[in-house]
């Protein structure tokens, strides 16, 4: 049994789908980033970063719990745990692998920027031109990126499907916050479609968040949660 | 032979570190990314995301050369090919995988943004006091996970130096730039001075920068290449 630590994110999308994919008993549990559950220490002792998603694997190897946080160490391990998700052939595999740290290093920190300053800080009062022409111009980038590489390709890796797709697809569904015309990218939106057609991509987590929460109206408290901000000492 | 097309930068580092901490042979291919070598079709073959480091290991899996990109995926590939700074034992190499993919996942884009706004925006006219303690925040967050982490073990994944203390080293010896003051988290910088008295940290490529790039002060067409914006077509 695996326990899934995760919220309604992108990121923890991604797990839960590969756990679908692979057909990987697994059991939910809940925390709620909007009020600071990720840094309970007992959270913290699976995830010292205090994010989700992380999981812990009852049945680790040999056969001893074992503890992974960060989206691409927990698909990259969930891959070699089952010999699934990965191609086959080794040129074909490292691609596969590169395109996953690629979206852990670029798609997902340059559209989590693009809708903060796009949307979560307007929605507090601050509009930030600079900031916002810088991620739009980012998110642009890594649109045309996935683009590229999609173009003559169904998946990142080539033929095969991968945990390079699932870590870039949940993301792409949230195109509306990116500052982005996303019929810009059409390899993306027909790669997107194909993968959201899979069965691991129509399963839903029981969302346990208030309407509020959902529609991303955070209150105040919410607020210093989730956007923490550290002052100029000397200012 | 291993072509690792880099310019001075942290991220390019690690991959050097791990090249003569493992003894492959390997040739410098300088890619200035002040003046856009990184977007030449040639190196977009090596790296689609236009982005150093990368490499070509013209000895790869089945003796045909690979391509790989992402320092990430570079560092899990060099650990691979030569069994090496990755600990034998299964949940310490999967310590050491979580953290290496938390280094480009946080650390990374996280001191790289407070060093754009706290630094090149500022050298450029813009201020930004929002996006300065949005990221200061960050970067003290980053340096904290890592200080507690670093609290009372040697090396990351624990006894054993690994590709996860290559990844997570270059950049905290930038710290100026990082609006934190780094004697606030006594582990890391004792963990730094341990790691930077290996010669592996000690080796130097050559530096093809002139004198202004290398003290940051860069020329309008090199910020419009470093520094892209994408203006709200609606304003």
């Amino acid at each position: 049994m695996i326990d899934l630590f995760c919220f309604v994110s992108p990121n923890a999308r991604k797990i839960h789908m590969a756990l679908e994919e692979l057909g990987l008993p697994y059991a939910v549990r809940w925390v709620d980033i909007t009020r600071g559950d990720q840094f309970a220490p007992h959270f913290l002792r699976v995830n010292p970063n205090g994010k989700i998603p992380a999981i812990v694997d009852h049945d680790g190897p040999g056969g001893e719990p074992v503890r992974l946080f960060e989206s691409a160490a927990i698909l990259l391990y969930l891959a070699e745990k089952t010999g699934a998700l990965l191609p086959d052939d080794p040129a074909a595999r490292w691609e596969a692998i590169c395109w996953t740290v690629w979206q852990v290093a670029n798609q997902g920190p340059g559209l989590g920027q693009a809708t903060h300053f796009l949307q979560y800080a307007p929605d507090g009062g601050h509009v930030d031109p600079y900031a916002q022409d810088r991620f739009r111009a980012e998110a642009q980038r890594v649109y045309r990126v996935l683009d590229e590489r999609l173009t003559g390709r169904d998946y990142l890796a080539g033929d095969a499907f991968s945990i390079a797709d699932i870590a870039c697809f949940p993301w792409t569904r949230l195109s509306r916050h990116h500052g982005v015309t996303v019929t810009d990218y059409p390899a993306v939106v027909a790669w997107s479609e194909r993968i959201a057609a899979r069965p691991s991509a129509q399963a839903k987590i029981d969302d346990h968040r208030d309407e509020a929460t959902r529609r991303f109206q955070y209150s105040a408290e919410q607020r210093a949660v989730l956007f923490p901000t550290a002052p100029d000492p000397d200012r």
